[in-house]
């Protein structure tokens, strides 16, 4: 299948073609040097690139410079030019975070299943490397290290668009990347970026079909949506989280107040962060003064439903956006429910399936909570936040999961891998 | 996310969306029963199934006969006939199926892994249905009871387009399992048929992301084609096998002629049949004459390269075209080739990655082939036609996944189910 042929007609006649396949056939190439390299080769490999990003700070921080320099002429946002940046800490940080996974197990080789059969024909189902991995994102220069490292020990090579905002910065961790690869001896277009291809060179990617084994989109809702309806590759879509917890009637008021300010103070900005606080009625006399006064003092603004409000006024009058809505920022929607079912329809209703947690003391509801919400991450009396590639102890995380194909939740190294069966026998036929 | 907004323009203008949807949206109902529903009411409804389809044999094939009458108006090829006609004993075999997977464990509820964090939150990942499997396919009334059947035990709803050809019998075969879905207590909507719709449901089905959580295709190359492309929604695709067996130096003549011979001539037309044949050089002289003697004296036409031509003439030379066809015939392309770099290089280039098979009696040869061989299926010494999900022990199979997302080679129940994460805490919260 010609990737010509698959590319949207507008993308192809932007694209240096010949270019961009040379890239692809060269890490297709790559892959099969990957795919037989064994965990000492791949973890000497992240050894040397966390080395070599550290004894490469300077140049880092320099082209992260020109980038910031120049989002700040186009006006980027402080939330996107503060992701954008790398600090020598921030950098300090990215080779720690290569060096964590020189520690995980990799699942390349894995025995998933297997059996013999009756005619003494054994079956293994053993995990392979997929092949070749896209991601396409947004001024995330972390993320650039962090896929290729998690690609490199799960096997795979990295083909990269990270965006025109970081292109200088993304541009130079590359480069330091493929130095300490052909160091130690691997190809260096194991890890590559596309971002010289702009956007055609990301629309030829997501119909690149045949040349890209799975593609990750991780940014914003737009950049997701269009990856998941423009993409013939396959995908994982990770991300959006419209994050819910239910206060039930039986619930403790110190793990509502400790769980529910967690999941909204401490980092507002993720995925995980809790959106909307559901709270039974008969629960919300006792239970909303502490706990949305908790977060007042923390400077959150409640957007109530007219019960809610009621009962503690020093809030606004939610609407139906804000049932809707990821904040992503100090604000929450709080409505007061009848019972666990009506809890349970509104998820249904306005969950992203990433992450719902209980607070309860009732084991029936617990159970049916658990059984019924149908979120990657179902949780009884924790904060959201858990729901996290690192404290599930994956490691770096190449995103979460929020389709149900493959991987739901975070992605760890198993999830970068296919599986292929062994069979082998010894003259064996079909009867 | 409205169907009506994904739906493709042109389709959408012909669709009876409010019909369709509401078709829809009672599967998302069902399904939330059936994600809840105990094994052994999933196999009290199976075995009904089973009971009604042998009840119903005579509604069954007067049905069919309608669509065969159709069919031969319309000039349907001798296969595509063969392949849409119901006998009793067809019905029975149908029948059969469905008891088998009463045997087969259910999926539902398995715990892939788990652990407790050192703060005490225990993290456990448990299957769960996909909710609502789509499936789209071409006159094959069996796929309609396998479908329905294994979407049903893996608790997952089953949307079934199966296609003008064989309308009348699967609109039978459906009306009589939605019968015994009821009398078991099941929601009728559990198994539905979209094919009232025509070509505009397949279209609208293939674009209903966020009510079909799983499409499978089956059927024609151009039939997966289309929806791989067309799709919002996350295909497994399944299909072609351009398979092919290795005969290296060290290959047993006795082993070499029966497997070849099982894997062309027992079942010609199934994607695990062999197409290609890659003979090391230094065994040609030894192996060809008795290995093709036995396939002509089957009556397979060999279509050779000018090396195994001057070997055995008895055969027709071989084009380009033959190392790319799925002939699905008697008929079998036969190569000679230098050493297992070349044959492994040929399969890289022509294989669809279903299933390849090397006869050998080298081990570094066997465990280089197994390695480097990136298929669903990689064999030693056994014929390719034991890519199955009956052979494997699945009971009937959804297809054979030919690419490496979620499923790759004979997919079976657990392949069905999705996961989720269940994570139980006592007021922890993220420090």
């Amino acid at each position: 299948m010609s990737l010509l042929e698959n590319a949207a007609p507008a993308a192809a006649g932007d694209l240096d073609s010949a270019a961009f396949l040379a890239k692809l056939d060269a890490a297709k190439s790559a892959a099969r040097v990957l795919a037989t390299t064994n965990t000492a080769a791949k973890d000497a490999a992240l050894e040397a690139i966390a080395q070599d990003l550290l004894a490469c700070v300077d140049d880092i921080v320099a082209a992260n410079a020109e980038d910031l320099a120049r989002g700040r002429e186009n006006g980027l946002s402080t939330g996107l030019l503060d992701r954008l940046t790398l600090t020598p800490q921030r950098v300090q940080g990215l080779a720690d975070a290569v060096l964590d996974i020189v520690g995980i197990a990799d699942p390349v080789g894995e025995s998933v299943r297997g059996k013999t059969l009756p005619n003494g024909v054994h079956l293994e189902q053993v995990r392979v490397p997929f092949g070749v991995v896209g991601a396409i994102y947004e001024a995330r220069p972390n993320v650039t290290v962090d896929i290729a490292a998690l690609a490199l020990k799960s096997g795979n090579v990295a083909v990269l668009r990270g965006g025109s905002a970081a292109e200088r910065t993304n541009a130079v961790l590359v480069a330091v990347i493929q130095a300490a690869l052909t160091r130690t001896g691997l190809p260096a277009a194991s890890v590559q970026t596309i971002d010289e291809f702009g956007r055609p060179g990301a629309a030829a990617l997501m119909r690149a079909r045949g040349h890209v084994d799975l593609l990750v989109p991780r940014g914003s809702a737009q950049l997701i949506q269009t990856v998941v309806t423009e993409s013939t590759v396959p995908v994982i879509e990770t991300g959006a989280g419209v994050v819910h917890i239910v206060l039930d009637a039986s619930a403790r008021e110190d793990w509502a107040v400790d769980i529910v300010r967690n999941a909204k103070v401490q980092r507002p900005s993720v995925c995980n962060a809790v959106e909307t606080l559901l709270v039974h009625a008969d629960a919300a006399q006792r239970l909303l003064p502490p706990v949305l006064g908790a977060l007042r003092a923390e400077g959150v603004t409640i957007h109530s439903d007219e019960r809610a409000l009621a009962i503690f006024p020093d809030a606004v009058p939610a609407t139906e956006e804000d049932w809707e809505t990821e904040y992503m920022s100090l604000d929450l929607a709080v409505r007061v429910v009848d019972d666990l079912d009506e809890a349970v329809e509104h998820i249904r209703r306005y969950s992203t399936s990433h992450t719902e947690s209980i607070v309860t003391n009732d084991l029936a509801n617990a159970d049916r909570f658990l059984a019924e919400v149908d979120s990657a991450v179902v949780m009884v009396n924790a904060s959201t936040r858990f729901t996290d590639g690192g404290e599930f102890g994956f490691g770096a995380e190449v995103g979460i999961s929020t389709q149900k194909l493959h991987a739901r939740g975070p992605m760890g190294l198993p999830e970068l891998t296919s599986t292929k069966w062994l069979v082998r026998g010894s003259g064996q036929i079909r009867g």
